[in-house]
């Protein structure tokens, strides 16, 4: 299984944000197109694959490939489904999550959980401007990329990544969008690190 | 140059669209995403890009990086700048496009003038899931690729691209978005065909 767990800094904790004004609300646009890149392919949708969004270091949406039924490609559409993840929060009480939509859940989880939770399932890879070329880097069998939004990662979170043996890779001399990063990871994956087309 | 031709075979050519739904408005949130895809880097600008979606084989709006002020990363404000441009469209007479914004030209051209146009620019590349592998094809100096939305090409546009001599290529076993492929397409060349990272 692939994984991608973006951390938004500033994304909203509560759902009375605007569908009207994606930028201002803690960059969800970016966040909502990280998820699409995620998961949907030009006709149809990658099954093998779980995304969190880690909001605001309090909650986490975690979206699920195999059990996803109403993710479209565009923004609007990805953030409405954030929203409804966070009308459901009160549900998810202590370390029991909410089911908000097919395959949409919402965890009273920030950085730290999320990252366990992450971490216990696969290989970390931190996806750094500084990190290993990844044409050098042998493809793990269940990548977990971590990503951070229009921020950096912050110290803190550099730690906790580096205590988890996180392992920093390099996507190309471009520093991307973190959109964008997964979908060149999800390339790198499909090729088998550029080599099969 | 890098050059992006992006044909919108259902894009709307009135600027009487919904911002609130650009799903419906022809796929209008693919045609922004693959111009932000064109064009934006994680702190920036790609200034020495050139892109053009064409819209419903009647118009042509022409991004150029070099003088673009007002491109923002989310879908919602290109695909604003793409209202803006067919405002303008009445200025567009003959051959002689109209400027509607900086670095934003509207043609009165479909999508044999848009070829033809970027054709005399560089090298024609097709994105195409039949193409060859790119890891083996020679990076072009001035790459113009060539990308169809949620639509196959038509039969009439694979025989004018045929024409001009398009090259097929593939970016790898998956099929992708146009705007998935626009970034994996930059990333291809930013590490010189995935050697230099």
């Amino acid at each position: 299984m692939r994984q991608f767990l973006v951390v938004g800094h500033e994304a909203p904790t509560d759902p009375g944000f605007s569908l009207d004004d994606l930028p201002g609300a803690g960059r969800l646009d970016l966040l909502a197109r990280s998820v699409t890149s995620a998961f949907l392919l030009s006709h149809g949708i990658r099954k093998a694959v779980r995304c969190r969004l880690v909001l605001a270091d309090e909650f986490t949406v975690r979206f699920e490939g195999r059990e996803l039924r109403n993710l479209r490609p565009d923004e609007r559409s990805t953030a409405a489904l954030v929203r409804t993840a966070l009308e459901a929060r009160e549900n998810a009480v202590g370390s029991i999550p909410a089911e908000a939509a097919p395959g949409v859940y919402i965890h009273r989880q920030g950085v730290v959980g999320a990252l366990e939770a992450a971490a216990g399932e696969g290989t970390l890879l931190q996806l750094h401007e500084d990190g290993e070329p990844a044409n050098e880097v042998e493809l793990p069998a269940d990548p977990v990329f971590v990503l951070s939004d229009h921020q950096d990662f912050s110290e803190g979170e550099d730690e906790l990544l580096a205590e988890r043996g996180a392992r920093r890779v390099r996507l190309g001399p471009e520093a991307l969008h973190a959109d964008q990063a997964v979908t060149v990871a999800h390339n790198w994956l499909d090729t088998e690190g550029w080599t099969a087309f």
